[in-house]
């Protein structure tokens, strides 16, 4: 058997308020931190320490504020439309990453406006309170297209690799493993939300046994994981993208009739 | 500090060929399983114990062969078009799940005929040879949309809960926490990857802590976790959404006209 890994989350984390030192918190919380350690810290307790919660008595205005593109939107009875979106972030997500769970009535929880900066900080006071080398990742949960359920995934970065490059390393048989670019960080977040959960409100979970993972400065944050641009096939909904195309093809037939010699 | 949770990955699993016994395989590898623990084990080596190798002399047609729905193509320049389809078991993956790596030449790996039977089977032959009552997941490999790099899912359970249902369930402040179904299975695998690795040729991994997701019977297998049909808002991609609204767009222009009174 190979060494393997544990997962744990903190007991110790108390409520989180506007102002809070996280690193404070999360040092007296995990006083048996040690070099090597990957800190899964969820978003929500991040945004509420940066006082990102913000009064909104409407989640939707809320969310129409944080969206800076609209990929595919859902009527749903009894309820606002489904909405996804790209956010600030490039995140795509259902309502924008806007929370209104776990926030006092008529207020909405913003993500973070910077999760790499803001695990960068993190580390930084985990290394100058503990004087631990630690790697840490940021989470928010999120629903995925094509698969049921909701997943952690990684929102910010620092000092742990992101993205593992196997491309050039070979299989057993010798042949180059081709495409594999692994999301480490996003496996990370998943597998450290199996030790935080939710309902329980513990928001800190501690990996140890991956210190391979750990790097010594930054890194490039989570920043590189969202794929857009020209390589998403996705970038609009199936049915926005349909209504685009429907509505073009007629302004077209339309131009090219009349160019059409009579 | 909560109990948390181990992961270790298993370096006993010799090279895995047609007609092996699984079981047998992974009892003599992992001597030390216990009642609770989760079995994370790689499609790649159940595929090859159920003689899942083909011969292919073409990887391009044996993903013709197994893709029921194509869900979006892209060219690549110096290769064949990327291929997002719906193959055989309602997983929406590139290539259909075909892998090309880790088989002799001229010939493909397909993914199991049903990976929850394939988990069923494994479980029994672990309680019939260690008398351990364990969970077990076969994974594989997928890439998703809006986010870089790839990670590993479940494609079989049995005996694991595959999705934990929180609604009705409250947050701290009392509140229902609305939509979240957790995708408990896909997270297992995304944290056995971790510790399995790919190079390394480690593709059997053990989860031990998380003996509440255990269950007696062996549940709705990962089936269930595919969404599809009317949930799906991205069933084609962009690109080919807009071209078949722009040729219904450019025929309901032309009928129109034809129609409209001159």
């Amino acid at each position: 058997m190979s060494a393997g890994f544990q997962i744990w989350a903190s007991d110790g984390v108390p409520e989180v308020t506007t102002g809070d030192d996280l690193a404070a918190i999360v040092a007296s919380a995990c006083p048996d931190l040690a070099d090597g350690d990957v800190v899964v810290v969820a978003s929500k307790i991040v945004s509420k320490a940066e006082g990102r919660v913000v009064a909104a008595d409407d989640r939707e205005d809320a969310i129409t504020a944080e969206t800076v593109r609209v990929v595919a939107t859902r009527e749903r009875p009894g309820g606002p439309p489904l909405r996804i979106v790209e956010n600030r972030l490039g995140l795509v997500m259902a309502a924008a990453g806007v929370d209104a769970s776990n926030t006092p009535e008529g207020t909405v929880l913003l993500l973070p406006l910077d999760p790499d900066a803001s695990a960068a900080r993190l580390r930084v006071g985990l290394r100058a309170l503990l004087g631990v080398r630690v790697g840490v990742v940021v989470t928010d949960t999120a629903g995925r297209v094509w698969r049921d359920g909701l997943v952690d995934l990684a929102i910010g970065a620092a000092g742990v690799r992101v993205v593992e490059d196997e491309r050039g390393r070979r299989d057993s048989a010798g042949r180059e493993l081709g495409m594999t670019v692994r999301a480490v960080a996003d496996e990370i977040a998943a597998a450290a939300d199996l030790a935080k959960g939710k309902v329980t409100g513990r928001p800190v979970a501690i990996v140890r046994g991956l210190g391979h993972l750990v790097t010594d400065d930054d890194g490039p944050g989570a920043r590189v994981l969202p794929r857009l641009g020209a390589d998403d096939l996705f970038a609009e909904g199936t049915a926005e993208a349909y209504a685009r195309g429907l509505a073009d093809g007629r302004a077209v037939a339309r131009a090219g009739d009349a160019d059409a010699p009579s």
